[in-house]
């Protein structure tokens, strides 16, 4: 069966986000620094990767503020409805994604990706990513906080950590309120960059 | 020049001992699962980091924890006096090891090891270190204390990560109270093993 996996990158103190988490800083204060491995101060090492990443899933599946945080339907003092995401107008996915939200929306069609928003929970999502995917891997888009729901759920499959050889000393942890003793990893594959270092695990649950 | 070197096993989450660390339990509660990749649950590339770790240094550091935690000179309802730290009547380092404490002690032959009892701070025994250790490099011991303190004062050249697939949820974890800013790491090598990720770093301060 196709697998759930999952690419996150992670400082080497554990974050995967900065903190205050906003429009137009999608990621939090200072994590630009995280991925910077991928937005050109990485090697060639990297650039396979990241192709590999961006190419080998058949659908994804994000959380709401992976899709565009706590966008106007939540908040309205945020700006113009309706919320588009931080995707932008060509959110290069290119595949169905799938979000995990509370609100019902009709989907959102973005250049040639289409964003669906899922009400009903994890696994409705993950079956209708994996509906969409066909003989292709679901990606698990994040962040943390659905990765943590995966995780305790014991559906996903494989997580890829690209470790930063940084700090950010504040931020949103990786891992935090799952039941350390019922989630184990095994390494599968490193690759090392000048970069980051991209670590691979099956995940045993 | 020889390098200051570190090797510390760390869990996905960031921990390197348990909490509770009391004799007997010299890295805290469950902390035993970090370090399986050295005591048998690895492989051959884990036994070749493992041999190199520890036929390298010249000398060793420490801190009064990793010595012997907080001994009956500290605490005397810990036990009989003299306390003889958790390394037992051969402990193996078969070298010159610089223990930082605040408290004067003659120094302790155990085995072909000397502990050698520092009071006047961290500079002051990587100078001792270093001149017992000649042209081959000085080995931080731990524990994160420690490291914290070297890393803070610009000391430590080069750290190596075992990075263990596991969670432990709770204990010591090893990047705190540091200047986030101030520090960068720049991976330099890294072994794969199905027991653990060794990550070496040059620490760029």
């Amino acid at each position: 069966m196709p697998r759930l996996t999952m690419d996150i990158t992670m400082s080497l103190d554990g974050y995967v986000a900065g903190p205050n988490m906003r429009p137009g800083v999608g990621l939090g204060d200072g994590a630009e620094r995280l991925h910077a491995w991928a937005f050109g101060a990485g090697d060639d090492a990297d650039s396979e990767v990241l192709e590999e990443m961006l190419s080998a899933p058949g659908a994804f599946v994000m959380g709401r503020r992976m899709f565009g945080g706590e966008g106007p339907w939540d908040n309205p003092a945020w700006g113009d409805v309706p919320w588009e995401g931080w995707w932008g107008d060509d959110p290069q996915h290119s595949r169905p994604v799938f979000v995990l939200t509370h609100h019902e929306r009709e989907p959102l069609h973005k250049s040639d990706t289409t964003f669906t928003f899922v009400t009903d929970g994890i696994q409705s999502a993950l079956e209708q990513a994996r509906a969409a995917a066909g003989d292709r891997d679901v990606a698990l888009g994040g962040g943390a906080d659905v990765a943590q729901q995966y995780l305790r759920a014991g559906l996903l499959d494989e997580l890829q950590i690209h470790l930063a050889p940084i700090l950010l000393g504040r931020g949103v942890r990786l891992f935090e309120g799952l039941d350390v003793e019922a989630i184990g990893f095994e390494p599968i594959r490193v690759i090392h960059s000048q970069a980051v270092t991209h670590v691979r695990y099956r995940v045993v649950t």
